[in-house]
């Protein structure tokens, strides 16, 4: 018992009271968990970071952004929409000056602490960056491509973008989108249309207040013909005043759940005429005498889609890192109750339950960590072999099948990560008790920025239905003898999972990796194919292919969840198998509580299928009991290894010091200065001071007595 | 097929696009909706609210508000934390004369109003008249009670109470705050002190600008001797002036996730003086000489207690009732895709997955209703007993048994029923795809507004704890042959529960209440028994009772959660069961619902046990389909039924007409006026104007150039 030994130790020279003080003071609290290290810490930051080169280069941008006034954080929480706004703005032209000056993957790096500085100063620059510059990309012949960025769209001098794909009335489905994009061939022009409300662009980030030009989704019609939603670059203000172009109408979105650094607007396009050029023509090409050209083959954009999910994957990752370091942090310092021999109250990360609370949870941003790099790192390499790619090279399509899974795969991820990272941010913040209610804290903040990830590039809901279709067809090409790529190559193996049980017969073997995963496939297969039957059963009774898989879409959703956490599993086993040594053991508990944690959440699934027997089920509870104790010993050493800065943390509660409660009410007296009372004369003495007697009944008699009553 | 219809019938009058239009149309196709009532709405309106008089009061009230220009509601989102904070005193002000003229039944249901409009005004409110004056009733001698509201506590005049309970470093954890009493005989005085920082009262609503006394809760300390917390009456401001009295300091908490209309503030007392009569004495007493003299019984504070909790299961009812209201108007009228042969987009309500994002909660919300009116009843009337309970009542230790037991189970309820409700709002505002993320939507910050009810009168882990505490003590009881009350009354049933298995033979008895009442019993006696072995074996292994308690915490977590779900669907059975007709049929449906869904969500516990089989879960999977798509066909009209106003819902995708974008593009607009480019000269501008060539290393260079290359 460490407090004990410790408090004898001491006892001998200090007073009572100096020994009570010291052994409930936070920061010894803390120096005591540090001490507990059975690793490396800096190794393990290597590894989470890439290699010591990246952690160096990461610590380099943290130092930099505490340092830049344009940077500060600590007032955040209490400035006004309008003062972040202009704000964001400020560090947006600070960015342009690296942009220019470091080198792609430098910068990428740089963002990346950016987006855990100030998630929506993130968005607001990704917005020029990321979607216009990127519409233009996908979008432009090389022509096109050279005269944008001729005219400023890459160093951002004369124009800044903005992309205005969704409308007030249309999500997700980019082909029923409403505004039209009309030739008219006397003129050479398209003429850029909102028919009605619902047309309205919605949710254009950079419309507000940023953007000269827009990426605007429109429906392409000539002659008369619809042809689909096209890309085509219009120009919105006027670049040297910013006053708004004929038939242009802007206006502001306003206040948002979170991100209001980000000036989102509404468009609406009044017969707007563009030079025919400003359609983006690098696969449909409408000529001089309005013909159309319409490319061959549908364009490939399972790239541009891939990165974005890959990067959200990431970023649940970063994010969940972030939100721990807090409540971990706290956890370890803040103190409640007493057990009946002793006056000093209990650390919170003593308890088994909240243990409970936060530990799996920790294991799960591990997983999201190791399979984010991977994803990351398949994808580029998947890249840059398309990139290479010649026709008749063998193993195109191997590549292509991989891609396609990977594609399918990183639906599910983003879907379920991000909902992950939610929960789990919330999960700290009540973890830290009335604290987390405080802004100053920070987890509401970032519960608040974080929670669009689950809306944005595409509704989770409907991604999970998309990873859940590719299972069905998976599983319906498997079962015709196709060979799968590897992150459904399960489904390979039917007769050998379908049926199976845990043949583990003592119970240790439950901690054994390979029987975990053998779980995971054994479950994933069962529910593939029950979702591909049911789809199946609904083509029987005449439904369309797309009607049934509506009809089976709960089972869609359901194989897609499992199948998600089967391979955050695996790629995180995966990854501990590279590391070795005292990492390694670490690591392995971190991994096994995931493991466990998450088949304890799905108990359902293993037991509907027999996998495991209700015995071996008690078990994996019992277990998981034991690795929440085991990863709560090293839980402080793993939160250090994420290597983010008080800075970046921005909060009194995740300390590196453990003192908390100095800096806790250091924050709150800054931000809240002693001052004259604001409305005391105008409200609260007319109240106070009042006359106790008024009442309306005897306002309302006046004198009067009832006559009734007076006749007695 | 109604739209098919619709559109045959129209067809003869109107061109192609006219139809189309119609058919598209949001307040159509709410109307449609609203036509498929199988029930009549107003019937259970009346049944929510209590009969026919509680509805038309409620009606009453909320028009009342709606034309009070106090109580405006639709600038809400953009006013500062300082804007609001005074609008609410305003607020504050006007409900004063309410109070002094209404009768308390009536005054209450006005609140339950003011809740659902403004939580944070309703708290501000209550922390005087609920938690100040609730802290005298329960802790002042009947004279001082008397002194104390002739001073002013009742009417509002000359004073404004806080209630200090908590502080920087103590939460739950009552007997271990910091702040002490101390008793100076010679003045006949207290001293009341704040020791440390981490005594600092903290969170403390009202304090910062309201307040000028102080429910405050201290050590008392007489003698030299410790007798634990108390509370004291401080004065804190003078109420002529509200300068601060000597020795007490006070600060602003300023800026919390929601609820920013209230003034939360710390205080930090250094040596401030209060007479000795200011200290409450109807248990603890301290005389002239500083005799103390100590209540024989502990005060029996179940009563208080459980009232706050009953009262916060019936606001995570009616929260939930808000954000459903506007989650199914919009997926009513909201259409996105469209299958194969039609033009006109699928509503959101007619997709199967929409159907599983909301239906479930919209049966949890009537689950929580029914429970909450039931335990308000029950509360009252237990109540009501006691304080006519006379020494000798033969009823009286039954009655007492039925107040622990529902006391144990509204910790549980509170705690879950927030969760759900919490859940619910996010679920809600997801299932409005990015419109959820606009503030003006509503769901955004009902969400910030509620998340605190998860913390406040206990955190919710702390309360399932609790519950499983009781559980197991309950088995226990049971075990030895106790007759339990009936909340409980199960666990007297053990023999025929423990091992129990559905004996249905075909699957449509899965649909029959009394299969899933006893699968719930099942499960539940056999989890409680589960963590009472746990308990057990626990104590036999050394461990004091407390501390075996804590080793099985997860144990007793999740007996309290299944406990908490089956008395749910219990009481919503129950009330159900009350019903007649057409409504009842409706409502069954929606019972259905919730118990099914409910055994899915939990399906390892009830697999576990083996009350159901595996494929026996598998047809509860399809039932709960088939039930979601039953209860989306009178999802409007039940939620028409909840009866809240327009001004209520406070959200333009939950207006009641159904015309969704015109409401929202006009808040929007009204919300944020286009005006002039806030920062466009200062910021925009020089970074737009700029010299594209800039490059800090072409500045470096300066001119001159390297020698080496010159050389060639």
């Amino acid at each position: 018992m460490p407090i004990k030994q410790r408090l004898a130790a001491v006892k001998q020279h200090l007073t009572d009271e100096q020994v009570y003080a010291k052994a409930i003071d936070p920061v010894e609290s803390m120096n005591e968990e540090r001490a507990k290290a059975s690793f490396n810490i800096r190794e393990l930051t290597y590894l989470l970071d890439g290699g010591e080169k990246s952690t160096l280069l990461k610590e380099r941008f943290m130092q930099e952004f505490e340092r830049d006034p344009l940077f500060k954080m600590d007032d955040i929480h209490d400035i006004t929409k309008d003062e972040l706004r202009e704000r964001t703005m400020e560090k947006f032209r600070s960015l342009v000056h690296h942009l220019s000056n470091e080198p792609i993957d430098v910068f990428k790096k740089r963002m990346e602490i950016v987006s855990l500085i100030d998630p929506g100063f993130w968005t607001r620059f990704g917005v020029h960056y990321g979607l216009f510059v990127g519409a233009l990309q996908s979008n432009a012949t090389s022509g096109q491509l050279g005269y944008w960025f001729q005219k400023g769209a890459l160093s951002l001098s004369g124009m800044v973008g903005c992309f205005a794909m969704t409308e007030l009335g249309h999500g997700s489905n980019v082909p029923g989108l409403e505004t039209t994009a009309t030739f008219d061939e006397a003129s050479d022009q398209f003429i850029i249309h909102t028919p009605t409300l619902t047309a309205t662009k919605w949710w254009i980030g950079g419309a507000a207040h940023s953007a000269t030009h827009a990426a605007v989704f429109a429906q392409l019609i000539v002659k008369g013909k619809n042809y689909g939603t096209k890309c085509f670059v219009v120009p919105l203000r006027d670049p040297k005043t910013y006053n708004l172009l004929p038939g242009v109408n802007i206006g502001d979105i306003g206040k948002k759940m979170g991100r209001d650094g980000i000036d989102n607007g509404w468009i609406q396009f009044t017969h707007v005429r563009i030079p025919r050029s400003y359609m983006l023509m690098k696969h449909t090409k409408v000529s001089r005498t309005g013909t159309v050209k319409e490319p061959k083959l549908q364009q490939l954009t399972y790239g541009a889609l891939l990165q974005g999910r890959v990067a959200m994957v990431v970023d649940s990752g970063n994010v969940s890192k972030k939100a721990l370091t807090i409540a971990i942090r706290y956890a370890a310092v803040r103190r409640q109750f007493s057990n009946s021999d002793s006056k000093i109250e209990t650390k919170l990360l003593d308890y088994p339950i909240h243990q409970r609370r936060l530990m799996p949870l920790l294991a799960q941003t591990f997983a999201m960590l190791f399979t984010g790099s991977e994803m990351t790192e398949m994808y580029n390499k998947m890249m840059s072999r398309l990139e290479n790619a010649k026709p008749g090279d063998t193993d195109l399509e191997k590549v292509l099948e991989m891609l396609k899974e990977t594609h399918a795969t990183s639906a599910g991820l983003k879907a379920f990560c991000t909902w992950n990272c939610l929960s789990t941010i919330e999960a700290c913040r009540q973890a830290c008790g009335g604290h987390g209610y405080s802004a100053y804290t920070g987890l509401a903040g970032m519960y608040q920025d974080f929670a669009v990830q689950c809306t944005w590039e595409g509704d989770n809901t409907i991604l999970t239905l998309q990873l859940g279709r590719y299972l069905i067809a998976s599983f319906r090409e498997a079962v015709k003898g196709k060979k799968l790529s590897p992150g459904v190559g399960y489904l390979n193996n039917l007769d050998a999972l379908i049926g199976k049980r845990c043949n583990a017969t003592n119970s240790d073997a439950l901690l054994d990796p390979k029987v975990i995963l053998e779980g995971w496939q054994v479950v994933c297969a069962n529910v593939v194919r029950n979702a591909a039957l049911e789809f199946e059963e609904c083509i029987k009774q005449g439904l369309s292919a797309d009607d049934a898989y509506e009809q089976c879409s709960q089972s869609r959703l359901y194989a897609a969840k499992l199948h998600s956490y089967g391979y955050l599993f695996n790629r995180f086993l995966d990854g501990v198998s590279k590391v070795e040594g005292n990492l390694k053991a670490a690591l392995l508990d971190v991994c096994l509580l995931y493991g466990l944690y998450t088949i304890e959440e799905n108990a359902g699934a293993f037991l509907q299928y027999g996998y495991f027997s209700p015995k071996q089920m008690e078990s994996i509870r019992s277990f998981t009991n034991d690795l929440c104790k085991a990863v709560r010993d090293q839980a402080i050493p793993l939160v250090d290894a994420f290597n983010l800065s008080d800075y970046i943390v921005n909060s009194p509660l995740g300390r590196a010091d453990g003192n908390v409660y100095v800096h806790y009410f250091d924050q709150v007296k800054r931000s809240n200065p002693q001052g004259p009372h604001p409305y005391f004369n105008r409200l609260i003495k007319p109240l106070i001071d009042r006359e106790v007697n008024e009442s309306d009944e005897d306002d309302e008699d006046a004198g009067l007595e009832d006559e009734d009553e007076d006749a007695e």
